[in-house]
């Protein structure tokens, strides 16, 4: 009877008000489940910062407890944190096939492939990890081999959608398995988890099998032209269609960019992707087939600045080159944010000649959501009929949107929890309430450094870019105060010195004058000295430029 | 007859394949007429800079030519600029009265209202400049008072329609001429400049009056609450709808955000906005009222950091809090890079409890377009059957849908001129080909200075931002090259020195390494040095971290 008075943690560590790095404990008693490990791409202001990954210092305080890490799907905001967590938390990791055969190459990068243990899990199987038996369960999404979750605890049923959509005609692969989450209902869920991510759009998002109808309408009327298309490597199923057409219109195929030739590599060794004999060529035989023998399948749909598409664009890339006449395709919506880098490659691509079809044109339909749309979500909702109910994955809007859609639907406004990273849920058989919370956050990863980054270190880059820096370098004599050489003045990012010269000028005799105000000997209070040099020169800077460069004074003593 | 060998040049120096700082000169012989202004905001990558105006060299340089400038309407982007060219480029000012009536208050804050000739004028009015008249004909756009130009030239009519939808019912002003456009097309029009923004929209842009509409249905709805919203404080029509709104609902208006009072004040002494005696109250009287008698209209659609809806957002306003049951409705959409801080706004609403309707929910049209659609750009180039023509306004994707569009209505693709900034475009009576270019370009302005933030300063402050920078400072004796003092490091935005100690300390005696390899007498070779210094602790450095901070040697001799 002890074990039934101990209540069930439920603790989202990310995802929830920030898009990306989803990661939520599970804790009962001794034992902790983690589902997804995720990570974010930096925001605007993170300047220099490469990847952000959740903190998991909770975890890794209790790290006897943690039974193993589940994943859900292969994309990066789920898996994308574990090669540096498990440095600090080496526990099971289980998910399906394309999912682990993924995140195996993810390690090989980082040299740490033999020392995570991975078990491969199966669509419809379960496995108990301690007090937790997790069930997986058959979903559709972008990205192939996803699962939704069964978590039966000792004090119920939890049902964890992860990121999906309702696509009854998916490529290669089963339909949802919507049964199972009616058969879940009827023996009576405490606690529903759910995909918010396009919980403010109306309707239904469309099957994948639409794309597909979409590039055979464009390759009909491809005569004489190459095409070519950029899509996330991680859209097996979008390949696959691409694939499809292109042997149905007998083009060959050239895969551009590093992750989706490793993308491909992978999901074709594991049976994802089903590509004809003779199908695919090397980058290097493109001059032996003419344009209407061609389909080139590429990274670069977000436009980042690396990726095949992009150096395609900008005349950058070793081995393509946009020729007059080419289709281009970009099969993705730019995420927010984007948007101005794939204009960009758009224009470029438009001035070399290229005939390019993109969303906004409206022109065909060569992109759809992974995501489900309002009237997806009412089906979930109608067939789990949980208790309590916290929706997951979204920036804050897309939570209130989909507690209002829930609540719509009937569900109590009290059983809704819009929750927040860190706060723990506390669960009993029949109750659910907000608790504290515990260590969360992000943590940036800068080069090799992995939380080494911190607000200071942001503040300061930030100043930097804004107005660059002055460096003031004095040599004083340590005993008498005395100045041997100097004052010195550096700048960066500041005014192009030649043309302002007169500003340099300005600023150094305004030093000098500073030093004059203090006497010789007062000259040993060095940080005296620094504050004073720092505050009259940014007042004469500021008076003549309107400008607040960070100013380093440094005082050398001999 | 030695007139008419003469040619015309058509010359764009800004707003073609860049949004923004719209202007294009017109030269016949001696004589130059300059069409808007206009000042761009900068690009993600011009770190520090606050705006972006046009490279007015060729008419500095040519200033004894220039007749005027010709101002279509009063938008940033087409007459932001003003206050900065005017100053090496003093001539007189055409416009309508609302275009110049908000010039006129950008002037007064520049302090330069005395220093510049403006004449206003009417929509369906005449002007002569030397060799050019120009006839101001009434368009709609989403700024009131704005006018399309019919250029008569010796060599022939000229149709600009700068920035235009057509609005069959906008509010308090007449619908656009189109029997204007009807005529001068059987006149004949040698070459037809035209708003290329929404070229790549089907269908037409609703009129601004069904955001009237959406308005009454969402203030029938809001009993007991208040009403707020963000809009461009320059769409007085807008503004006019809101207030409309208001009163037909007995609520007060409050005013919030410095533009918005500006153009409130202007439009209203002009006669642009009608607002009935006791509608408007302080901000400092919002107490006085209940919730259901409020609206208030304010700036901030954007995200801008420092406007009235972010303070508010953010609780950082000093008068105005949300509430719990608030409405709050964005009436613009996010300009392509504004989203993330649009959405923050947004998130940081919801949270305090307000109701926020904006786009992406697609509930109400609380907003429509300023800019033409296909069907409307089909319009316009049926009534003025130009012999050629040339897309303006837009990114290069625009110009070449435009130009799509216009062959489709069966315009040789040879008479499309789809230009750049500073390509001449030179004209006879019956033929146009792309000439040279002049000097075109952007000029950055950061603070005071306009001119001196190039492309070296910019770089330098892209690398600060990256990695931060790392100081080291050496003092040698000038004769013997003996190290007096140092090496010292300082670094600012690389890591938080307190947790990586190691790091710094690595790092100096790497520095104090390099300086053993050079001979004492090698010392004064300063240059050589520092490139050592530079070399070794950048290995170091890269080596441990993966990173490229700045790195500054600086020796000071004695």
């Amino acid at each position: 009877m002890a074990r039934s008075k101990k209540k069930l943690k439920v603790i989202p560590l990310g995802g929830l008000q920030e898009i990306g790095k989803n990661i939520t404990a599970f804790e009962y008693g001794d034992e902790i489940i983690v589902v997804d490990c995720g990570l974010a791409f930096p925001e605007d202001d993170m300047l220099g910062v490469d990847l952000v990954i959740p903190d998991v210092t909770y975890l890794v305080k209790n790290k006897e407890k943690v039974r193993g890490i589940i994943l859900t799907h292969a994309h990066e905001d789920h898996i994308g944190a574990i090669p540096y967590v498990v440095r600090d938390l080496n526990v099971p990791i289980f998910g399906t096939r394309l999912t682990l055969g993924l995140l195996g190459n993810k390690l090989v990068e980082h040299g740490l492939k033999d020392k995570v243990h991975m078990q491969t899990v199966t669509q419809g199987q379960s496995i108990t990890l301690g007090a937790f038996e997790i069930e997986f369960i058959r979903t559709t999404h972008s990205i192939a081999d996803t699962v939704a979750l069964a978590i039966r605890t000792p004090v119920g049923l939890i049902v964890h959608t992860a990121d999906f959509k309702i696509d009854y005609t998916p490529i290669e692969s089963e339909a949802i398995d919507l049964a199972r989450f009616a058969q879940l209902g009827s023996e009576g869920v405490l606690l529903l988890m759910c995909d918010s991510t396009n919980a403010e759009r109306k309707g239904f998002t469309m099957s994948e099998r639409t794309v597909g109808d979409s590039y055979e309408h464009i390759f009909v009327g491809a005569h004489g032209r190459r095409i070519l298309v950029a899509t996330f490597s991680s859209n097996v199923h979008r390949i696959q269609q691409i694939v499809n057409a292109s042997v149905k219109f007998n083009r060959k195929v050239v895969f551009c960019g590093r992750s989706m030739l490793n993308v491909v590599d992978v999901a074709t060794e594991l049976g994802y992707l089903n590509i004809p004999g003779n199908t695919v060529i090397d980058v290097n035989d493109l001059d032996k087939y003419p344009p209407d023998r061609l389909t080139l399948i590429m990274t670069g749909s977000q436009g980042e600045p690396m990726s095949a598409l992009t150096r395609i664009a900008t005349s950058d890339h070793r081995k393509v080159e946009i020729m007059k006449g080419d289709i281009v395709i970009l099969s993705a919506n730019p995420i927010p944010g984007n948007e101005k880098y794939v204009f960009k490659v758009i224009d470029e691509l438009f001035k070399k000649g290229a005939d390019v079809i993109y969303e906004a044109l409206a022109l065909e339909d060569v992109h759809v959501s992974g995501h489900a749309c309002q009237e997806e979500l009412k089906v979930i909702h109608s067939l789990v009929k949980p208790q309590f109910f916290m929706p997951v994955h979204g920036e804050y809007r897309h939570l209130q949107q989909h507690a209002n859609l829930a609540q719509k639907l009937g569900m109590p406004e009290e059983n809704i929890f819009i929750s927040e990273n860190g706060r723990v849920l506390e669960m009993t058989a029949g109750s659910a309430k907000l608790g504290g919370t515990v260590v969360s956050g992000r943590v940036l990863v800068d080069g090799l450094g992995v939380g080494d980054v911190g607000s200071i270190v942001l503040r300061d880059r930030k100043l930097l870019s804004q107005d660059g820096l002055i460096v003031v370098v004095i040599t004083c004599d340590k005993e008498s105060g005395g100045i041997l050489s100097g004052p010195d003045i550096i700048s960066r990012g500041f005014v192009y010195v030649r043309e302002s010269e007169n500003i340099m000028d300005g600023a150094r005799d305004i030093v000098k004058k500073s030093l004059l105000k203090i006497e010789p000997n007062g000259r040993k209070n060095w940080s005296g000295m620094k504050s004073l040099i720092r505050e009259e020169l940014r007042d004469y800077i500021f008076d003549k430029l309107k400008r607040r460069p960070v100013i380093l004074p440094i005082i050398m003593e001999i």
